[in-house]
């Protein structure tokens, strides 16, 4: 797309020096996501892997499990400025058979619930649309090897290393393989990446899998994980109360704060291998 | 409200020694607003502050722009959970003769424009809505100062301090003096907190202020400087291309990496005390 980042001339100070140059901005552009004709959502987010973007949000908001849910995706073509397509308007086609949901995801999702709005609604939202149990996934990780996650992360975010402000999201094999790293001005963008990538290419549940994320944990991010059949994930920052809840309750093992040789295991410990009970 | 803070008993594991503590985790749970009765919006936020959010997310939106427009804000006692009131949904009434927005706003802001979603209706919708020009305001900054904002704000985090896990924006005077400082697991909230704050005690437009964020300038927070009238918003991190465009037709000063001594001026140079032209 050539649209991942944008020069701009900037003014520099560094202590008392004040300097020209040409700085590379991580783009950031509106997507709207229209179904079956209908508006659905409009994300900010840094250009590139539109597909797989709306593939993931599909997902992560259990309209599909796998691509073949899906018709068509398209750029639409009577999405324009002055006759030329923005790029910015996806139309997804669903597959005959597969339902639209009724209303608006952005309404309905926490709301299902007979007890008004709070945290347990939030949580049994999840619980009712998710197709994948993670809880009974077997598989154990050395904290060592979770420990070079960051790194691996962060080596691959070609675009951080031009701009310095992206949010990067990771998926790798038990044995620490790289298997995809998206990115995004949107941390929840760059996750529906991944998750898109994965239903695509026929790989979902993302069984035995980690998720390694760039900054913190939110109670979205842990969601994203359980909708792809995710087993674990890590953070390089802090995460919520109610990241922590959800985790808890669909048993995924949520690390936090994996930094150098040190990380925090919230929820799920027993999926660390060769840490002795305490 | 006693819900800032959760805590949790986790495993630590720094090298090789394990260990179990308590560690206080940032409170994460859903606010729905309501508008004259009807669902506006629902974010998942740190508790705390809720009527600060929602007025200064109706700032933010270009629905209000004073606390005069507002009747009530109270929590609704309807949303309960076995009898008790969750105070996660609140009821704004707007006052006589204020008009509510049609329809959903996150369905239309980015869509007013007659060509398609695209950056520059993303301008154009802030364009139409904003309340105050920015653009005039003859505020002048010494960059020594600005490079000590990030300390403050900082320091003036307390939640961040038992968490590690929170978004913080400071907003302050020319001469450095803080005004207002917000937390939340979401940095939209901490700003439409600090926006809100404002409003409610007759602040805006907040003529010749800096607001100061923990993380990266998004659209979304320049579109929120603007929608409060602030001239200046310093990151410690980097601005996406859209952000620096917003600000540059707003006539905001956008200055990142904020860091030290160090600091970038992306747009609103004009604004920085004793830095000659280059």
């Amino acid at each position: 797309m050539g649209r991942v980042t944008v020069q701009r001339r900037i003014l520099r100070l560094r202590d008392s020096a004040v300097s020209r140059r040409v700085d590379a901005l991580a783009a950031e552009e509106p997507l709207e996501i229209r179904l079956n004709g209908k508006a659905l959502t409009i994300t900010m987010r840094t250009p590139g892997d539109d597909f797989d973007l709306a593939a993931g949000f599909l997902v992560s908001e259990g309209v599909i499990g796998s691509a073949a849910e899906i018709d068509t995706i398209r750029y639409c073509a009577g999405a324009t400025v002055d006759g030329e397509n923005t790029y910015n308007v996806l139309d997804v086609r669903l597959a005959p058979g597969v339902t639209p949901p009724a209303v608006s995801l952005e309404r309905n999702f926490y709301t299902t619930s007979s007890c008004g709005v709070c945290g347990k609604a939030s949580l049994e939202a999840v619980r009712t649309v998710a197709r994948w149990e993670v809880s009974g996934d077997p598989v154990r990780l050395e904290p060592g090897l979770i420990a070079m996650l960051p790194d691996r992360l962060r080596a691959a975010q070609r675009v951080f290393d031009r701009t310095g402000g992206l949010h990067g999201a990771g998926l790798f094999t038990a044995s620490g393989e790289t298997l995809c790293v998206r990115e995004d001005v949107g941390r929840h963008n760059a996750v529906d990446k991944l998750l898109g990538w994965a239903a695509r290419g026929g790989r979902l549940p993302l069984t035995s899998t980690v998720l390694m994320v760039s900054g913190r944990a939110s109670f979205e991010l842990v969601q994203k994980a359980v909708m792809g059949g995710i087993p674990v994930l890590a953070a390089v920052s802090a995460p919520s109360s109610l990241a922590v809840e959800l985790a808890a309750e669909r048993g995924l093992t949520l690390l936090g704060f994996v930094r150098g040789s040190s990380m925090n295991a919230y929820t799920g410990e027993e999926r660390l291998a060769g840490v002795a009970a305490v």
